[in-house]
Formats: structure tokens, C-alpha cells, sequence
């Protein structure tokens, strides 16, 4: 059997909270491993994670992206005995390719007080062994080539020369539960993945108006779904057409067909909003970034949440576009969202780019509807 | 004269924009020189801008802190005559410490068609020449340790070896104005700074308690303001005790003293959408992360914000700790936020966690208060 050792962290994460973090975490992990078809058992010691399994690669693979967790590592256990540590210390290090020119250095935990030796001493003994059998040099800083971790415990002592990263953040479900509008574009995947991050069950929220565009919507919830264990992504689509109604049309008669955009994407959180009462969620997650289009103007992004009852969130209003699309290609998602597009069939020749809310107020009227109060409608929860 | 070469870039900038995001660029940069006391001229020619100073180290420094700007180049200027240009390229080359053992790669753009040699042809000859006399290798892709850039001009050819970074985004001013809280913490400032990043103009409101978190806001002000040429940034402190008035007594004589934090930010966000709506501001921008603190949750996030006239931004909502941290380092505000603190004086015992929609509308009846409508007070424009 193979162990693997999980670091989490977030600054701040305490008392009740952390338990709930760390309980929540375990149950992601284990959900990870099983839609993999990984077997293997994880629990929590002290302030460590672990997990075993016959299939450590598939294992590091399915865990490395449940959010929450900094950082795996795969270790051997060994008994507390120095000679069986100084032997398995070097079997590392040479494993990790160390040798003359490069440099490394042992970082002890000793979570057991009892063992004879204290952590500076461990890493000098090891370290002598480890330079004695690579001729590497020691090097105490970051920089090292390879740091050999040690954890003695009760009543063995854990060894470990790789790393592999993870994503940090905070286990999914952990901050609640959100719906994300999910276009088929680039922006909206990334935000809905960000707010996935921070602890949140993503819901997407699709308007459907072509096959092209519902295509890529589901394969990027398939995508997403990698970063979801312990929460099962389950869009709904809603028809764009339905929810629009015959606005457009009354625009057009009104001479106000600019506004349409405008009207459409109150429309569109409206519904959304709804969808997250239905469904016990806190917030809406939008893909806009500040000045990227003519249209995600300051004054445009007020006007379309005015007045709305729920919370709406913008996680990637102060990212360049630039910033986004790496994102969106460390994780995955940007070949599907460049894949082929079909535009909206309601876009007007000159949507508004700086909207008022006089001018909402205005155009509400001439539609005759009343301005909607977000204490009309209640609570979500 | 020395000249520097100033590159920007935001997909999606076209026509109209693309002619305001230039402009408001230029006089960013003119602003940038004049606060650092550097002379220059600054120009633009088709998709460049250029700068010209006799102090290329001092206008480097200055301006590669102006938003909109992704990278800038010390470019020394030739007849455009081949050998000119060879020995040029060598020099350069040479400057930048090529040898054998490292490599390059010349980048020649012929903004002028009429030159008799084609850029590839350019690229050849020069590169060429920088290998007779330096053994250096060549390396056609990004990874290549210098990289010599030949810009081929009507009556000019410039030619750069040094690329300076900048840090992308928008000029500030291009997309409107902003109040942002500014708490002397460490997220606050870096919200308000990815704010200016994407063209916002900040102006920073503080609810004053104390001296020590007012010091550090003033630092964290003037740190802000190396980012923000064109736009001075002024703060706006106003007196925390005056904002709340009687409200945490009134709240401990119905023994709603758990409603005081969130009570607190609602009117701290009234106040600050009331200044927002004074000085031409769009939005309030806040410092939230999403579940870095026990009362940092949507639930709590949604009840602050509920009802309130004005757009709120939260740009950091779906950072983990460690990378505002990250970020704050590297803008240079970490120091500052971190000097000795001293807490809020109102912190109730138990602060709400999850407060919700029908527990405000009911501590705000006890208090005697209407939930305002978000309709009532119109434009802030």
C-alpha cells in the first residue's frame, strides 16, 4: 500500500471552522478517488491528511485538484529508528536524481517530543548521510534542488522527497452554494471555476439559444467537474427566447432597441435569481471584467444588477484579459471555449455602452413595469 | 536624447476606444514624468507610443508603473542603411552580455514596405553578424536570452535589446472613477489597486478610529499614487463613531449586539455611496474574499450589500489569502499593512456569521428603520 501525505491551508481557518474545512476536505478527497475508480481509505491525523491507496499515480492525479489542498506528497514509513531513516533518506535522494552540483536539505517535524533526537539534529545526521552517499551541497534555502521531508511520529517516521502541488483554496461546499451563468465563452468558466476555488457548489446556468453553444457549455461543466469532487455539476439550461419574451419586439416598437442588451441581461439574473432560491444557492457568479468589451462599463454593470435581490459576484472584474486566458488554459478550458461560436441572435446594431439609471427607470416605464425592490422577494436559504 | 518605446495592448480595443485609451495613455505617462520631475516629450506614431528624455533610467522607472503599458524599450535610432543597423544590433548584443553558451534571436517588424530587405531577410543578416561576433546561438522562440528588436520607419530604423515589464491593464481614468474602503489591512489597498490596473480612478474612504490605522492609510495612499499618474488620489476620511452614531447601544439595549459588524458595514456603505454619488463615482470597492474570515460568507456578503443604491465590486473575491498576500508584496503595500495594528473599538463578542435577509429586515424594524429602496435615490452620475 502506498501513503500520501495532503498539506492543506488558509490563513485564518480555526476552531469549528477548520474542523468543518478539514471534514469537508476529507469527504471531497474521498469522492475524487471514487469517480476516478481509485480504492483507497483517507483520514486526518494532527494537522495532516492522509491517504492510502494500491494506486498512488491515479490517486495524486484525482486529488491533486480538490481544492483545499496545497500540496501531496507521496511517502514511505518507515520505523523510528535512525539507521532505517539515514537509509531511506539517501534511497530519496537518489531517486530524486541528487548528485554532485546540485543541492538539497532535510526539513524534520517531530510531532512525537519522545524521540531522542531533536528536528536540527535529525536534519544534521541525515544530511550528513545524504551528502556522504551524493555529494550534493546543502542548501537551507527554498532554492533547493530537493528537500527531503521527515515526520516522526509515534510509532514510525514518515519520509518524503517529491511534491506535488495542488491548487490551495478552500474544499467545494465548504462557503455554500452559487449559480454561475455560463456562456460558452471563456470569461464565465473561469469565473464560475474561481468561485469553485473559494469553497463554493457551482450550479450553471445556461441560456440556450443554439446547439453550438449548449455543446460547449457541457463539456466545460464536464471540464469543471474535474475541480468539483464532492459536488455533482448539474447545469440547467433555460431557453434564452423564453425568458426574453416578446422585449425585443417592445423595444423595437419603442424605438429602444440599445437598451436590449441591458434589459436582457436583467432578465437573464432574474431568472437566475430564482433558480438560486429554487436551489438553495447564495449568490450569482458573472464573468465580467472591467473595460474588456465596450459594453462591461462601470455604469453598465450597475444598471444591470440595480435593484436585483440577490447577491451578484464579478470574481474577474479587476483581471486584464490576458490574465484570464492563461487561467483559462491551466485549467482546461480554453479549447473549448475558442471552439467555433455562434453569436446572439438578439444583439441590436449599437448596444448602450454607458447606461443611467434615469435612463432604466425611464425605459421600465415605457414598458410599463414597476422597478423591481429587492425586498419584495425574501430570503434564498 | 535617449527614446523609449512604450508597448500597450488590450484585446479587444478597437475604434473609438482604442483612440481614448491612447489618449488618456499619453497624458497618464506626461503625468508620470512630471511627478518624478523628469523632462520628456511623449508622442504617438501608429500603434506605438514613444517617449523622449535625456533621463531614459528616471522616465523607465516612472513610467513603468502607468497602466496600459505591457512592456517598454530603451531604443537607440539609426539611418536606415544596413551596416548601420549591424553594428548597431552588435552593440546591443554585445551590451546585453550575449556570448557563446547563451542565445538570441533578432525580432525586425518593416513598418516601412519600400525598405529593400523583407523582415525575415532583416532577421537573417542581422543575426548574422551578432553571431560572427559574439559565438552566441540562435533560439527562435520566447525562451532565448536576449532578444534584439528592429523597428524598420520611413526614415529611421530603432533598435532595442532591453525589454522592461510593465504591468498591463488600463490607463487610469479610462473607465470612470471608484470609491474603494481602504481599512489600513492588507486586502483593501489591493483591491483598490486592481481597480486602478483596470482604468478606474480611485478615491480611498476611510472610516477614521484611530491615528495608527489613519497613518497607515495615508502610507498605503501615497504607495497607490506611484500607480496612479493622471489621477490624484485624494482620501476621504470620515469619522467612524459619526457614521454609527448611537447604533451599537441601541443594538445592545435589544440585545441585537450580533448584528453590530454587519450594521457597521452597511452604513459605512451607505456613507460611501453618498460620497461616491458627490465626487462622480460609480461604484464601492471592496477588500471581501470569499471565507477568509468566519464572517466573510455570501450570506453575510449578500445582507452588507442588500438594497443599497450603488454598484459594489469585490475583486478579490475569489483570491485565497496567500495570493493577496503575494500581490501585496509585490505593489510594494504589504509593509505598511502589517505595521502594528490596533482593532476595531466596536467588535462585538460574537459577530454574525450567517446572517440573513429576514433577521435584517427585522433588527432593522426593531430599530425603527425603513429597508431602503435602492430606486429612491437616483443617478450617481
Amino acid at each position: 500500500m502506498g501513503l500520501i501525505l495532503v498539506r492543506y491551508g488558509e490563513i485564518g481557518i480555526k476552531g469549528k471552522n477548520r474542523m468543518e474545512f478539514v471534514r469537508r476536505l476529507r469527504r471531497n478527497m474521498r469522492d475524487a478517488l471514487k469517480r476516478r475508480g481509485v480504492a483507497g481509505r483517507v483520514w486526518s491525523e494532527g494537522q495532516r491528511v492522509y491517504a492510502e491507496t494500491d494506486q498512488v499515480a491515479e490517486a495524486l492525479e484525482a486529488l491533486r485538484h480538490v481544492f483545499g489542498i496545497v500540496s501531496l506528497s507521496p511517502v514511505v514509513e518507515v520505523p523510528p529508528d535512525l539507521e532505517a531513516m539515514k537509509a531511506e533518506a539517501v534511497r530519496q535522494a537518489l531517486a530524486a536524481g541528487l548528485g554532485p552540483g546540485r543541492s538539497y536539505h532535510i526539513a524534520a517535524r517531530r510531532a512525537d517530543k519522545t524521540f531522542p533526537l531533536t528536528s536540527p539534529e535529525i536534519n544534521r545526521v541525515l544530511g550528513a548521510a545524504v551528502q556522504e552517499a551524493t555529494g550534493a551541497r546543502v542548501d537551507l534555502s527554498d532554492a533547493a534542488d530537493v528537500v527531503i521531508g521527515v515526520e516522526v511520529q509515534r510509532e514510525r517516521v514518515l519520509l518524503y522527497g517529491g511534491v506535488v502541488p495542488g491548487w490551495g483554496g478552500m474544499p467545494v461546499l465548504s462557503q455554500g452554494r452559487v449559480v454561475a451563468l455560463l456562456s460558452g465563452g471563456i470569461d464565465s468558466p473561469v469565473a464560475a471555476w474561481l468561485m469553485m476555488k473559494r469553497g463554493c457548489g457551482v450550479i450553471p446556468v445556461h441560456f440556450y439559444q443554439n446547439e453550438t453553444e449548449k455543446a460547449k457549455v457541457l463539456d466545460l461543466c464536464a471540464r469543471l467537474q474535474d475541480f468539483s469532487a464532492g459536488f455533482a455539476i448539474r447545469p440547467v439550461i433555460v431557453d434564452h427566447g423564453e425568458v426574453l419574451g416578446d422585449l425585443p419586439q417592445r423595444l423595437r416598437a419603442l424605438g429602444q432597441e440599445r437598451w436590449t442588451c441591458i434589459l436582457c441581461k436583467r432578465a437573464m439574473l432574474q431568472k437566475a435569481s430564482e433558480i438560486a432560491r429554487d436551489l438553495g444557492a447564495s449568490a450569482i457568479v458573472l464573468g465580467d471584467s472591467l473595460g474588456q468589451v465596450a459594453s462591461q462599463t462601470l455604469e453598465n454593470m450597475r444598471v444591470i444588477s440595480h435593484g436585483l435581490d440577490a447577491l451578484v459576484l464579478r470574481p474577474l472584474v479587476g483581471y486584464d484579459k490576458a490574465e484570464v486566458v492563461a487561467l483559462a488554459r491551466r485549467i482546461g478550458t480554453y479549447d473549448i471555449s475558442t471552439r467555433a461560436a455562434e453569436g446572439c441572435r438578439f444583439l441590436p446594431p449599437n448596444p448602450l455602452t454607458r447606461a443611467s439609471l434615469e435612463g432604466l427607470r425611464r425605459v421600465l416605464e415605457d414598458l410599463g413595469e414597476t422597478p423591481p425592490s429587492p425586498w419584495a422577494v425574501g430570503d434564498a436559504a
